[in-house]
């Protein structure tokens, strides 16, 4: 295995490190948890003082004339050019959960007498939450079929045999949250449009991170949160992608921000064309503004860059995993396949919990805990090193020969 | 007619003024669109700052167990202090569309049987779509009924008339966005009530400026912006109020932050007690902690003493457009009676919008243009004077009678 300094002296995108945030006073610190929430750009801080006290405090109600109207388009417009979609194929709005909502709702409408909703066990537990609120909107013959999978790979034979044509949608985690699983988008679209079915992809956990090539493929809908991989900060707006390919649908949340003409005020506005009649009220400002500087980051990087960065970090990771955590209990519970792999990677352990605080107070190490036994280590490949890697897992080693799992097992403070 | 400046000299709240930024490159400038966006309090500024660079930038991920989970909570209860509400009966997310269409999905399912959603012309055209989009899911026998009113007061005959054992809701503005007519929240609660409908009110343009006593009054369901009079910033969160005395609504877009624990990742999750289950996804954090400055303003201020200024204010105003605009062609369009007003006036002008343009390009006045023929002027009693009332008619005077109304006529740039 060649040596961790070796690498990130040659790594292309070493420089993009100092274009994130690194607080001082924890040098130490290796944060491994940009899947769940990116580093701050240091663009953003500047951003967010320009938008507060130049835009709000001193434009005041001119702002929304200067900027802030197209602000969610115009974000899009960039972030389209990591998914491979169009100008006017991506917009910022809501929460994912909800544009998930919508997305859904509108497509089981655009299916009539198709009945399911497919989805499996890997996906984010608040999207099997709406697409039953979906199919109970939709009528008492709705109904949606969460397929079961090992908990690791993403379950593609039963998948192959529910969709059919009582199948209105199938809407799937592009990466799983858990396991890291990545969907091969292009054989599962290609799959649920031999059936006649909608696809709606969530790509929270693959946006920023694996390369995505919306329209190549011929995906209908799509929506991703922008504070993983996209570093657009905490809770930052969803973004919504329907394909200009599709005929016009229903936002069954229809508000003014979704009508031709919001400023026209009429109760009648006809709805808006292409993803934008998807808006329902204003966009909150300073958060979709925030969204942008990361997104620039990554296209300035380049997402197959990004790609080739993620998955040597990734491998580099899971063999030094085998070599030096199986033997202390630990076990890879990610796809091996890279090729079927996001951007992280879960290590099961009986004590996760009791590991995951103890590499944070005491190793300054930051990965990420899921109940009941798993640690997720992300590698945000713009900001991670290979010497982060390596220095992760010594750290581990640490933690567990040292007796930091008995100090930290118990409830956490 | 007591003189400005001695009305200025003994106003309590004359120091709230500087608790607002003010941008020293335009001293002129005569603020009267606090009822669209309001202005930034400058404890904002510093929070931002400190909210993106210390709390997102150092904090990461830890963020979200340092204060920003319950975020929409904490901020949800400061802002119960201004309506009347009890601790856990607010919460902050989405827009005020979003919150509205959960609201009234909610109590339409409640009422089984019922088909009817009554509101009137007065309410904002995005409330209308959105219950329209509620009455669309509920059913083919479900409509919205939208009475007439004369285009300043509330159809308040028609309205009684109109509440009957088909009405599941009834939906309405508490302040008119362009009249500013003011609905007695009291008495069409207890209309409604009476006939078995539920109450979901709309405070965005009264609260903050009217006092409102959402439990004395026995209100069930109320949505609101938060960056009118409450200062919150551009786009901010909505805000979501349920009356802790309803039995258990369900929230038609269920996701995991709805959910009793939503980190535990259960697909099955029991819904949150109370307000917290019409959460659907993750909160915007910057933009919703941005709220509380401007809430804890009021706060301190003191409902009573905001409508008092409030009044007195708009009252003035009145006056001096009767004595000095009316002779110029203007009309005022909002209610004479102060009790049936909220905290603008609106004004009727042949050439509305190129009065508006020439106040805001050569006097430095700004109000706002509400198509086709309206011109609103806002008092936000925390940062608006006497002075800054009498000066504005000055300058509405000066602009009419110097030719700024052929100046900007025509297409605005």
């Amino acid at each position: 295995m060649p040596d961790a300094a070796d690498l990130d002296a040659a790594d292309p995108l070493a420089g993009f490190r100092y274009e994130f945030f690194h607080d001082a006073s924890e040098p130490n610190l290796i944060y491994l948890d940009g899947n769940s929430l990116g580093r701050m750009p240091r663009r953003a801080a500047d951003l967010a003082a320009d938008l507060v006290n130049d835009q709000w405090g001193g434009r005041l109600i001119r702002g929304w004339n200067e900027g802030w109207f197209d602000l969610p388009n115009r974000v899009g417009d960039r972030l389209a050019g990591l998914v491979g979609a169009s100008a006017g194929e991506v917009m910022l709005a809501d929460s994912t959960s909800v544009c998930l909502y919508k997305a859904a709702a509108a497509a089981v409408a655009a299916r009539p007498g198709r009945t399911r909703i497919i989805t499996d066990d890997l996906n984010f537990p608040s999207d099997v939450q709406v697409l039953r609120a979906v199919a109970r909107a939709a009528g008492p013959d709705h109904e949606v079929v969460v397929l079961g999978s090992d908990g690791v790979h993403g379950p593609d034979e039963l998948l192959a045999d529910a969709i059919d044509d009582t199948t209105a949608l199938v809407s799937l985690s592009h990466v799983a949250y858990r396991s890291g699983w990545c969907w091969d988008l292009d054989a599962v679209t290609a799959l649920a449009h031999q059936a006649g079915a909608l696809v709606l992809w969530d790509l929270c956990h693959s946006v920023g991170a694996v390369p995505i090539d919306l329209n190549a493929v011929g995906v209908d809908l799509a929506v991703g949160c922008t504070y993983k991989y996209l570093n657009g900060g905490p809770g930052s707006p969803a973004f919504l992608f329907v394909s200009s390919g599709l005929p016009d649908l229903v936002n069954p949340i229809d508000g003014w921000y979704g009508s031709d003409d919001p400023m026209a005020f009429e109760f009648d506005a006809e709805r808006a064309p292409g993803v934008n009649r998807f808006m329902t009220g204003s966009p909150p400002v300073v958060s979709t503004a925030l969204v942008e500087p990361g997104v620039d980051l990554l296209l300035e990087a380049g997402m197959d860059r990004v790609r080739d960065k993620s998955v040597a970090l990734s491998e580099r990771f899971i063999t030094l995993v085998d070599a030096r955590l199986v033997p202390l209990g630990f076990e890879v519970r990610s796809p091996r396949d890279h090729q079927r792999r996001g951007s992280h990677v879960s290590l099961f352990h009986p004590d996760a919990q009791a590991v995951g605080q103890a590499l944070i107070h005491e190793e300054s190490v930051i990965p990420d805990f899921r109940p009941p036994d798993l640690l997720r280590f992300g590698f945000a490949p713009l900001y991670t090193s290979f010497s982060d890697v390596d220095e992760a897992v010594s750290r581990t080693v640490r933690v567990v020969e040292g007796g930091g799992v008995d100090r930290w097992r118990g409830p956490v403070a």
